[in-house]
């Protein structure tokens, strides 16, 4: 069996230091080779699944009428998100730049397939399912970093509006809508950090012995 | 900035590929030292989160009694889920070792913790919260399989069980429940796709371009 190396734990100690959530402000205008896409997709579907279902779809768009209707509704999710901050953090949260549907060359809809049958560890936790794809597009996130690919995600949006211009079955869930492209730059920290929005929270406050 | 070479993104992928979930048939009586368990959690919160609102907990549980508990909440929810499975497949259900709960000599309960106030980028998808807490939990996976240790995820418990064994605040909901340990072996591949539970899915059927 595989034996990794100090050294190759701390490659993946990098990659995930220095993955970032990526904006339209640092995407370059430059094609990612189907081969780069190929290995990030390979990723995903290699990711953990609850009872092996590997219950996840996706769907790869580059057409620009797509992106244009999907962009549109983010302006309007943003619109409406925006009222929830109040005075200077309503100002602050209008200026930031959120998504980068257009200046990314690929966009990926990631999307949860329930199975047609029961599915061993998910009657208990039917969220389980969810997960499996939360997993995979955590792969397909660090194995884009490791690529010096950029990636954001876009959780701004109304899911059935997607699922709509994508055609998606009524039965599958949208998951993720991923930005993907070459950047000109990743920042050191995370950009709501670094702009102060919010504070690093202290690992201590975080973990627990044996009980609460 | 970082710029990682190809040689750094094979590590990712030869760690990926070589992630198995692990179950009590594998693990070793082997303390993880205190330095590789940080280093697994350190990776946790360094995991992408909605709004960096960073709302995940963590619970190390080593306690004996504790464990003993959740273990017998597992053996119950195992025997209801058998009765999903018909004939043969009930008969393999029940054969199968699905857990590792008093074999690993840690146990990490991951809870998501709500925010008090609105977060950036939740208000039309709230389970994007709960995806937060999902991908720490791959990076934890990730990293403890770069440090050659094993980690199994145990979703058949009932949550609100779990929660009382460990005493969790009430909003707090429980995303995870893993087992982590060194182990005497990784399968080359995942244990049901060996034992022929699940095959492995046609990648070429999992991606659509533009629209389903």
């Amino acid at each position: 069996m595989k034996i990794f190396s100090e050294s190759e734990s701390n490659v993946l100690e990098e990659i995930i230091l220095n993955r970032r959530d990526v904006r339209g402000n640092r995407f370059l205008d430059k094609q990612i080779p189907q081969a780069e896409l190929d290995k990030i997709l390979q990723a995903a579907v290699n990711a953990p699944s609850v009872g092996f279902s590997q219950p996840w779809e996706f769907v790869i768009i580059k057409d620009k009428h797509k992106k244009a209707a999907i962009k549109a509704n983010f302006d309007a999710a943003k619109q409406r998100e925006q009222t929830i901050f109040k005075e200077s953090r309503e100002e602050q949260y209008q200026a930031l730049k959120l998504e980068g549907i257009h200046e990314a060359p690929i966009n990926i809809a990631v999307f949860y397939k329930p199975s047609c049958g029961p599915v061993l560890g998910q009657s208990q936790m039917q969220e389980a399912g969810l997960y499996s794809v939360v997993c995979a597009v955590q792969n397909m996130w660090l194995m884009s970093r490791a690529l010096n690919i950029g990636l954001g995600w876009v959780s701004i949006l109304e899911p059935d509006a997607v699922k709509k211009v994508l055609n998606a079955p009524s039965e599958n869930q949208l998951v993720a809508y991923l930005c993907l492209g070459y950047v000109d730059h990743f920042y050191t920290h995370p950009e709501l950090e670094k702009l102060h929005w919010e504070k690093r929270k202290d690992f201590s406050q975080l973990v627990f012995n044996d009980t609460y």
